[in-house]
């Protein structure tokens, strides 16, 4: 762990691969493309899953698991869907030396093989609703692979639902982007803005797309989880029917959504600096360091003193490491910690417990403060927390103060080749001017925020691009 | 869910399929060989998964990923590896369309892949032991699947840890059968044998393979979890080493173990009957389900006392449901209770409600009992406690009951062909006796137990094959 990260200033893709390496969150694989999660970046993945499966539960949703091999030709039915993967799909052709007579497809997500099966479980009105979710890896060919931002295999969660009325599906899918939304501001302390998709952009075979969209610490946009209203369109390719409270048979419909260890990528690049990672405390496996400053002579009672607070912090429910290492400099040994990102550091040497003192160190902002041994409890648990928020704060701050609102097409060129953030702007719903944009700027359509559009009456003003009338307020960035 | 189940005496394996599909732990995917795990089997798998996840981590191992697609020219680096392998593997030839330089193979175990990344990972002592735990899906062609017990596809958590030395890396993998006898014993309510495999039954690539055997009540056994000493067999073939103490690069030595989804087979087959599934209290996702029987003119009231005790019950945080279904009769909940396996039912009515009772129902002994309604917190608590262990004791004493001492060939024949359990039977340790007794009546040496060998002075006594010098004490049986 000598190596020097490179700066944010002097190559920010270079500082987010040096981050992952040097902190040893994962590692590239001898496939292209692949990666190996490390325990300090699994235990950090752990951490989020356990959170966002306890609001699963909350909302009603139950675990299960579908292989994650399937017929090639099951994609094929539904017609969106198939353009949509075919070109990133992996065949798996021989089993035990033999050729299969039907090639399969390695999961790239799994709406037609849970459709498939939701054909035998859903017969009746009483099956619905029918609320799923699984943990899994799924598959896609990946031109330009980036650790935790784009590999062939990546980790996920994926929820499926089936539902009696079509605005039953939408609004949860709705409910689940909220909930999506809340776990990564107050879990992650990344700040993100929630809408619906741009028709181009949604996913294929979507009735809509929602999307949470946060802002790195470059200004790009990462989309960090969607959702998607599916209609009836899945319920219909797969022949899935209901007999309603009338005995009729009625259409079902679905919804899917999902996040992967692509939000690995999102907490690097919103928190960590030069230094290393930053982790915000709820998710920081370690969440305080003791580093006990002691020679020879003084050993024992240095010791002795860091392991009571050690474990009066773990009583509180603290995840706290005590680093007695020896053959180590306080110093290194500071570093190495920043470094992996551990949210508070104490350190006290003689002189503190003879003072009844202790030093506490925050990773966020780097203060430093002398306090009083016996409040340790109290203040560093007050730290956390503060920490926590501060984290969502700056970020939240950085994202505020490059959003800005752009009114014509000059204004959008300039602000972009200035190396613009968010561009806040109208747009007239035509696909073409996204299109052009895209092309002149690389900058696309992230999402028609809820609360500038759903939330509002009437749309005033005129698209950024072609001047006709606006239909749709709309985020515009360049992205991940 | 209407079906009637196919009794064990009937057919035994259907009655095993009967039980997975009627309580809907399970479904056959449109893959051969493949299964969907549902909500009701997925939420068991869960809670072992976390009782074993916090076993490991109380080992001091720590959880990572590594990627599901191996360079099939991995799994040939280590002979013996590569040999036991081969014939099992599912190859990806094709991605996005385009064919693949090199196969690849999705993991049927990862040791390869593994080892190569070790490499990068071990430079000095200070690097080892290394400890970490994998839960993944593994792929084997499988020509006779079964669900739960054999599929193409499986779950399964694969430990993996690097030594500096020999002793330690056997030692460890010892420690590992030891972790998982204790839980499969003290969780899962099934008995089982640790011993040692013989060579012919042993882990491709392993110098020795430790095994925890269970006996299923068709008397078959169950390799219900494995643990393997590698040696230095693969840190040799990824040339994997370490610099010691004294600065000279030495040879570094390596454990695997794991166990998978088969281990829902197993608890379905010891503890379950006619009716349907038999949960231990420990992995039961709903312990405890009250039943109120009521008509329209006291619903309020029956159903107002029932919820009172689901949330007393609760509060002693016990998983409960409240049955107020409406439009089916209470015994018709019952069936449905008792198919799914919960282990204590409660039925109140108004008459309950009025002498201050309450009628309790054990789901391993269908005893039910009347009790006063104050002491339900306890006595349901102490009912759980008593519904583990007799599930243990219940599947111990058939274990032992079934278990007899073998002296000679005849009796050995003679004993399967009535239809025999497991026989303690010496061993001179040749494969040809082992080979002998399998063609002949399809057993096999499930392994040498701990207690029977390492913890004795010398075998006395000669081979139950060949009556030449006995040097092991085995157990053979028939098994899954």
């Amino acid at each position: 762990m000598a190596e020097k990260i490179t700066s944010r200033e002097a190559d920010y893709s270079q500082w987010y691969i040096d981050i992952i390496t040097q902190a040893q969150l994962a590692d590239y694989a001898p496939v292209k493309g692949c990666m190996v999660i490390r325990p300090r970046g699994y235990a950090i993945w752990e951490m989020m899953q356990r959170t966002l499966d306890d609001l699963f539960k909350r909302e009603g949703v139950e675990n299960c698991y579908f292989p994650t091999l399937i017929p090639y030709s099951f994609l094929q039915k539904e017609s969106d869907h198939v353009e949509g993967f075919s070109p990133e799909v992996l065949t798996v052709t021989h089993s035990g030396g033999k050729e299969l007579e039907e090639p399969l497809a390695l999961r790239p997500t799994s709406e037609t093989i849970i459709w498939h099966t939701f054909k035998k479980w859903v017969q009746s009105h009483r099956d619905l609703p029918l609320l799923i979710n699984q943990w899994a890896n799924v598959f896609r060919a990946e031109m330009r692979p980036r650790l935790f931002l784009r590999t062939v295999e990546f980790l996920w969660q994926e929820g499926h639902t089936a539902h009696a009325h079509a605005t039953e599906a939408h609004n949860f899918a709705k409910r689940m982007i909220e909930v999506y939304r809340e776990f990564v501001e107050e879990t992650l302390a990344i700040p993100v803005i929630v809408g619906v998709k741009s028709e181009s952009e949604k996913f294929p075979g979507a009735v809509h797309t929602f999307s949470i969209e946060a802002m790195m610490q470059d200004k790009k946009a990462l989309q960090a989880g969607t959702s998607h209203d599916l209609g009836e369109k899945f319920g219909h390719a797969f022949e899935v029917q209901f007999q309603n409270h009338l005995g009729e048979l009625s259409p079902v419909y679905a919804s899917s959504w999902g996040v992967s260890t692509r939000l690995m990528g999102a907490l690097i690049m919103t928190h960590s600096d030069d230094k290393g990672l930053v982790l915000p405390p709820k998710l920081a496996p370690t969440q305080v360091v003791i580093v006990p400053i002691f020679k020879a002579s003084n050993k024992e009672t240095v010791l002795h003193a860091a392991q009571l607070i050690a474990s009066e912090l773990k009583q509180q429910g603290l995840r706290v490491i005590l680093d007695d290492k020896e053959g180590y400099t306080p110093g290194w040994k500071f570093a190495q910690w920043e470094l992996v990102g551990v949210p508070v550091r104490i350190e006290l040497g003689e002189r503190d417990i003879n003072s009844g003192t202790l030093i506490v160190s925050r990773r966020d902002s780097g203060i430093k403060d002398t306090i009083q041994r016996e409040s340790v409890g109290t203040i560093v648990r007050d730290l956390l927390v503060d920490i926590q928020s501060n984290l969502f704060l700056l970020a939240k701050r950085r994202m505020d103060e490059n959003t800005q609102e752009i009114l014509d097409h000059d204004a959008l060129i300039h602000y972009f080749e200035q190396d613009g953030g968010f561009a806040l702007a109208n747009w007239c719903g035509d696909a073409l001017c996204e299109q052009q944009v895209k092309q002149q700027l690389k900058v696309t359509i992230r999402n028609l925020p809820f609360h500038l559009n759903e939330e509002v009456q009437g749309i005033s003003g005129t698209c950024v691009v072609c001047g006709e009338q606006a239909k749709h307020r709309a985020i515009w960035a360049k992205s991940y």
